[in-house]
């Protein structure tokens, strides 16, 4: 297998992100802080969603893809809260309040072990310390042939695109330029050859971009 | 002078950019030659206006953008040619062949002199070695009120921007994923919050951002 991707119990369950980026490049600004999930500067690459979603129109569509079709998601541990080492006493469950916009088994990738949290309305955060393949497999199995949801940041989508896991990728490129923060785009080389682009498409205020991985690659 | 900008001789004359980005942050791929003037697969970053710029609508006015109003060039060596070092024989007269596509004075950055070159259709290549604001000062000068237009690199436009010297950007985000090359957006920082955005438009094959910078930056 070419793209470095292990079988999963389902072959047709794909991983996929959706991710709004600054014109220059960056997920997030500097500095994430309880003040600044996103990085300073970095919300504003969301104002198009939060804008569009409740709507009915194609930018609603954009604005709600990270959730289609989706049975697990894979988050990054920045991500997930602002804290970096070891837990402490646990009482950081995520930015989201006591029902999260997830609704399924929510995969965080960290270095440091933790029970499973359930959340109301079906989110249950599982802490996986064993890398991004095992996070792969479990929220494979997790999705029962509904797809993987990629969720962020950055490093944690890099990481899964030079590992040549991800199978389809919306980027909104925002008009926003933030001048530092994360990248998107760093470092990823050769494997970025495997997508085409299958849509381009803007509004006013965001252009989106929809790539999938070739056949065969 | 928040700006930056010191004085021209002709307060009209502005200073802008019309330049073609990988989604990746790309203007150029890596190892340029005189094979690929625009690095490994750089060229695909234009096929969206080699495509448009003959058209009558929309695309083709985003493809000449650059050459609008403008009455002087400003380009990087790297743009002019892929020799460095001396001029040598001084047999290079760039990659547009006799009769370049300017038709204006065209002002090379370089760290070596060279005579003025006069081709045909009235380009005329001016090698300026005493850096990016001289450049200006003698662009604007004979510009005669009409825009400068940069050409790029990106080196050379992202030296502009970081001085504070650019007045507008359109860049035109193509779908291309690179990997690597010359990114436009590295190191720039604080100058960008200048800018707002005036304009995002997209044909299926490529999105347009324009910039302004804001009134009294």
């Amino acid at each position: 297998m070419t793209s470095g991707r292990p079988p999963g119990r389902n072959g047709m369950t794909r991983l996929k992100f959706s991710l709004s980026m600054s014109l220059d490049g960056f997920l997030a600004g500097p500095n994430q802080s309880r003040e600044h999930p996103l990085g300073e500067g970095g919300m504003a690459l969301h104002d198009w969603a939060f804008a569009a979603r409740d709507g009915d129109d194609a930018e609603a569509e954009y604005a709600n893809l990270w959730s289609k079709n989706v049975g697990a998601v894979i988050m990054g541990r920045n991500m997930f809260g602002p804290i970096r080492g070891d837990w402490g006493d646990e009482r950081w469950n995520g930015w989201w309040g006591d029902d999260p916009p997830y609704h399924t088994p929510v995969f965080v990738l960290t270095h440091h072990a933790r029970e499973p949290l359930e959340m109301q309305g079906g989110t249950t955060f599982h802490f996986v310390t064993d890398g991004i393949e095992s996070a792969f497999e479990r929220a494979t199995a997790a999705a029962s042939g509904r797809d993987i949801s990629l969720g962020g940041g950055a490093s944690t989508a890099r990481q899964y695109l030079r590992a040549g896991l991800v199978d389809e990728m919306a980027i909104h490129v925002t008009p926003v330029l933030l001048g530092r923060g994360e990248r998107l785009f760093e470092d990823i080389g050769d494997v970025l050859g495997d997508y085409e682009c299958v849509e381009v498409a803007a509004s006013p205020v965001v252009a989106h971009f929809t790539y999938v991985r070739k056949n065969g690659s």
